[in-house]
C-alpha cells in the first residue's frame, strides 16, 4: 500500500484553515467504561499536543459521582502542570463549585454545558433550561472576570431521545441566552447524531439571522447515524471554522441506543488534508496515539482512519 | 428514543430524487468470507426490491475460482425467475463468456468491471488496460445489439494501492474508453476509499471537460476512510443522480488493509431522508433486512445507522 495518505485536491467554497477542537480526554474518555489512570490521561493530552493539536479539553470539574471515569481532575490537571494552562486547554465546569476547584488550579479556559431542549436540561442539569442559563449566570461572569476564555455547549441542537426534532427557532434561542452571558465562542453539538446536511445549513443560517455569526461557533457531530464528516464539512463551506473531534472515535452518548460516538479526529483529518485545508495535526502520530490509547482501554479505535493504517 | 427517523430539511443545490444502485448482493456479497445459500441471496434480492431499491445488482458470472461466493448465479438467477431480470437486475461479466451464461438466462443489464490503472487491470483482469478494453469491446456491442443496458465500473478511480494517487486525466481516459464502446452509465469507484471531496469535484469536472456529463455517472464509494457519504453528497451537488450503496455496508475490497466497506445503504438513506430527496426505499424495512442478513453472516452489519436503529 503506498495510499497512506490522502491526494491534496482542493475543494469549493472551503477555508484554507480549520481549528479542532480535540474532546478526547473529556468527552472522549467520560463515555468510555474503562477507568484510565491519571498518569495515561497526562501521557494521552501530551501526545495529542505533540501530535499538533494545539487546542484540548483536558477534563471535567463535574461531580464524581456523575461521571467516575473523569474523577481525577485535580489530580490531572497537578500532573500536567504548566501543559495543562492556558487559553487552549479549557476544562468543563458544570457550576459555581466546578469553576472554584478548576481555578484553584490556574486553568485558563473553561466550556459550560447547555442544552437545547427542556428534557435534556432537566434529566442532565436537573433544572429548567431557565433555570441552568441562571445557574451558569455567576460562572460566565466570574470566569471572564479573571479573563477566562468561556465556551459554551449547546447539546441536542438537531435531536433529542425524548422530544424528537428540535426547532431550529429553539435552538438559537438557547444559543442566544449563552452568548447574552457572555461566552466567546458557542459549540453546536448533534449529541445523538441524527442531523443531516440541510438541518445544518438551516440552523447555521437561523443563528447568523440573529447575529451569532460562523466566527464564534463550532460543531459538535456524533456518528450515530453516520452523518458526522459530512455535516461537518457543510458547516465549514457555511463558514464555521472550529469543529469539534475525539481522537480515535472514542466516546458517545449515553442517551443514545448505540455505542458510535464522536466524529474521529482522524476521519476530519483526513478529509482536510485531502483538502489541503491546514490544521497543523500529523495524522501518522494521531493514529499511533489511537492505537496505543486503543490498547489502554482495551478495545479497538472506532476510527476508520486508524483501523485502515493500522491495519486493524 | 422519539427519535428514529431524521429531521427533513432540504439543502442547498441538491437533486429532488436520487436513484440508489445496490450492489449488495454482488460487490457485498462477493467479499464477505461466508458462502450464503442460494436460497437467501434470492430472498435477499426480493427483501431489497421489496424495501424500494428499484435497481439491484444480483450477481456475477465471474468464474467461481476467483469469487466462489457467488458460483451459483446461474441457480440464484433460476431460482429468481422474472425478478432477476429487466433492465434495473444487472449481473456482472468479466468477457464473453460470462456474457453467453448471462445470455443463456435472460438477463437485461449487464455491468463490466474496467480500471483506471494499469496496475489493477494486470492484478485483477490479468491484461493491460488497452487489452481489457479490448476484451470487453464485442461484449459491450454483443450487449448493445440484444438491447441489454450496460452499465462500465471505472475501478481505483482515486488512489490505487499499488499506485498512489491516479490523475484525474488518467481516469478520464479510462472512463472515455469505456464510454466509446457504447456504455450508458459509468460508476466511478473509489476501491480503496482513499478519495476526499475535493478530488471528486475535479474528477468531475475534468469528466464533464470532455464530454461525459453528470447523467451518465454513477459513484461507488468505499468508507475504508470514512469518507464515503461525504464525497457521495459533493458528486451529487456536481450533478450526479446515481449512488451505488452496498445494504448493511456489506463487502469491503479485498486489496485494502481494512475490512470497512461500501458506503451502507441505510446510512445514505438516513442522509437523503433528512435532506427530503426521494429515494423510494423504506429505510425501516431495509434496516430488518440487514440485521436478517447479519444473522445469515454471522456478524453484525457494519451500517452506523442499522446499528442505531437495531439497538445493536
Amino acid at each position: 500500500m503506498s495510499a497512506t495518505l490522502p491526494q491534496v485536491v482542493p475543494g469549493a467554497d472551503l477555508p484554507d484553515a480549520v481549528t479542532i477542537y480535540e474532546v478526547g480526554p473529556r468527552d472522549g474518555l467520560q463515555n468510555e467504561s474503562t477507568v484510565v489512570p491519571t498518569a495515561v490521561k497526562a501521557d494521552f493530552v501530551r501526545r495529542l499536543v505533540a501530535a499538533g493539536l494545539g487546542t484540548v479539553e483536558t477534563t471535567s470539574f463535574v461531580s464524581p459521582r456523575w461521571v467516575p471515569q473523569l474523577a481525577d481532575a485535580e489530580d490531572l490537571l497537578t500532573e500536567l502542570g504548566d501543559e495543562g494552562l492556558g487559553h487552549r486547554r479549557p476544562v468543563l465546569v458544570p457550576n459555581e463549585r466546578g469553576l472554584d476547584r478548576a481555578m484553584e488550579h490556574g486553568v485558563g479556559a473553561i466550556a459550560i454545558f447547555g442544552s437545547a431542549t427542556e428534557t435534556f436540561a432537566q434529566r442532565n442539569l436537573g433544572r429548567s433550561l431557565a433555570e441552568s442559563v441562571q445557574m451558569f449566570a455567576p460562572v460566565v461572569r466570574r470566569a471572564l472576570d479573571s479573563d477566562l476564555w468561556v465556551r459554551a455547549y449547546v447539546s441536542m441542537c438537531f435531536g433529542d431521545p425524548w422530544e424528537g426534532p428540535v426547532p431550529v427557532t429553539q435552538v438559537a434561542d438557547a444559543c442566544e441566552s449563552l452568548m447574552e452571558l457572555g461566552a466567546h465562542q458557542l459549540s453546536l453539538g448533534d449529541t445523538i447524531g441524527t442531523g443531516t446536511t440541510g438541518h445544518v445549513e438551516a440552523l447555521l443560517l437561523e443563528l447568523e439571522r440573529r447575529g451569532i455569526g460562523a466566527d464564534v461557533i463550532g460543531v459538535h457531530f456524533h456518528d450515530t447515524y453516520g452523518q458526522a464528516l459530512a455535516n461537518t464539512l457543510t458547516a465549514l463551506r457555511a463558514g464555521v471554522r472550529v469543529v469539534d473531534a475525539s481522537t480515535g472515535g472514542l466516546g458517545g452518548c449515553p442517551y443514545a441506543r448505540s455505542a458510535t460516538g464522536n466524529l474521529a479526529t482522524e476521519d476530519l483529518v483526513w478529509a482536510l488534508d485531502g483538502l489541503g485545508i491546514r490544521t497543523g495535526v500529523d495524522l501518522g502520530a494521531l493514529v499511533e496515539t489511537s492505537v496505543w490509547m486503543a490498547k489502554q482501554l482495551g478495545r479497538p479505535a472506532p476510527s476508520r482512519v486508524v483501523k485502515a493504517l493500522s491495519g486493524g
